[in-house]
């Protein structure tokens, strides 16, 4: 499997949809990568732009304040079991990537790595930190999309430890030609 | 069809899949109730919070930001041709709902109502508005759900005028049953 490089507009095709997400960081405490899940995203414009929702509580905040920098990725309902696992450990001291098998792959402007596999990556810069809420803006730098990755069900959580794989695809371009964004 | 009050912490099991929503509003200058479709939210806490983003370019803007309140409801997939088409047309030349055949029920706190036959509805008020990023900080105060509905399939947006609904399902509470919130 291989990432190819698309255009930064292509991100919306991944945050959109309202995916579950691994969020890879480069901590520099433990001299590693290290990777959480999070539901929490979503679009906030058209040019690469991500809200995501965390706060100190979460061990990767310190690595996303430090480097100011993150790599998200989409993960394919293959891999639910593994993502879900991810979430319920802390990188603080376990090194995830080789906990679950994963590969890290040297991003393009980001030390955080992509991680093989997925059905897209996005490196991101923090733009900014909204303290009271908890928000981290993020904006796209490179968008990355595996086109031979066979699973490219994206998995959605539903807050309760269960989660859906998107089903039935609906082509709705003819209702709304004149509202779609260009380069998506 | 009936909606039922569920605790506001189920609000999250609405949101947080990521869903493509129906956002009633009250427009007080036409002097009916308006909807918009989006799918720009994101759960920002376990409380009821939402994080919705839109702008002045949305004609359902000025209505959130003069009766600080809408409210949130989440359609099955096999309402997607009437959502979309929602999303096309301006709430300020028509009345969507008798363009489109909706009903409006009367919500508990808010003067924007509940839509009928949807999986579920939020009511909610408006904490802050933060420009910067267009984001709206929601609160619920009320959380609806209607367990008639026949399809609980959410729609997700995917940002090219596709979408999909939700498909298999998959209960991972044995991996992470520790990080589970009450009350969902």
């Amino acid at each position: 499997m291989a990432y190819r490089e698309v255009a930064i507009a292509k991100s919306l095709k991944l945050i959109e949809p309202g995916p579950l997400v691994l969020v890879a960081t480069y901590d520099t405490v433990n001299d590693r990568p290290n990777v959480m899940t999070i539901s929490w995203t979503m679009a906030i414009d058209w040019d690469g732009g991500i809200a995501l929702t965390t706060g100190p509580w979460n061990y990767s905040y310190q690595a996303l304040m430090n480097l100011k920098e993150c790599v998200v990725c989409i993960p394919s309902a293959s891999l639910v079991e593994t993502v879900v696992s991810i979430g319920d450990v802390s990188g603080e001291e376990v090194d995830k990537f080789e906990r679950f098998g994963l590969k890290a792959l040297p991003a393009r402007s980001t030390k955080a790595p992509l991680i093989d596999g997925c059905i897209g990556c996005i490196e991101c810069e923090v733009e900014k930190y909204i303290e009271e809420y908890g928000i981290f803006i993020l904006r796209a730098s490179h968008v990355w999309i595996d086109d031979g990755c066979e699973d490219k069900r994206m998995i959605h959580a539903i807050g309760d430890g269960t989660f859906k794989a998107d089903g039935e695809t609906f082509d709705c371009r003819h209702l709304m030609a004149d509202k779609l964004p260009p380069g998506v």
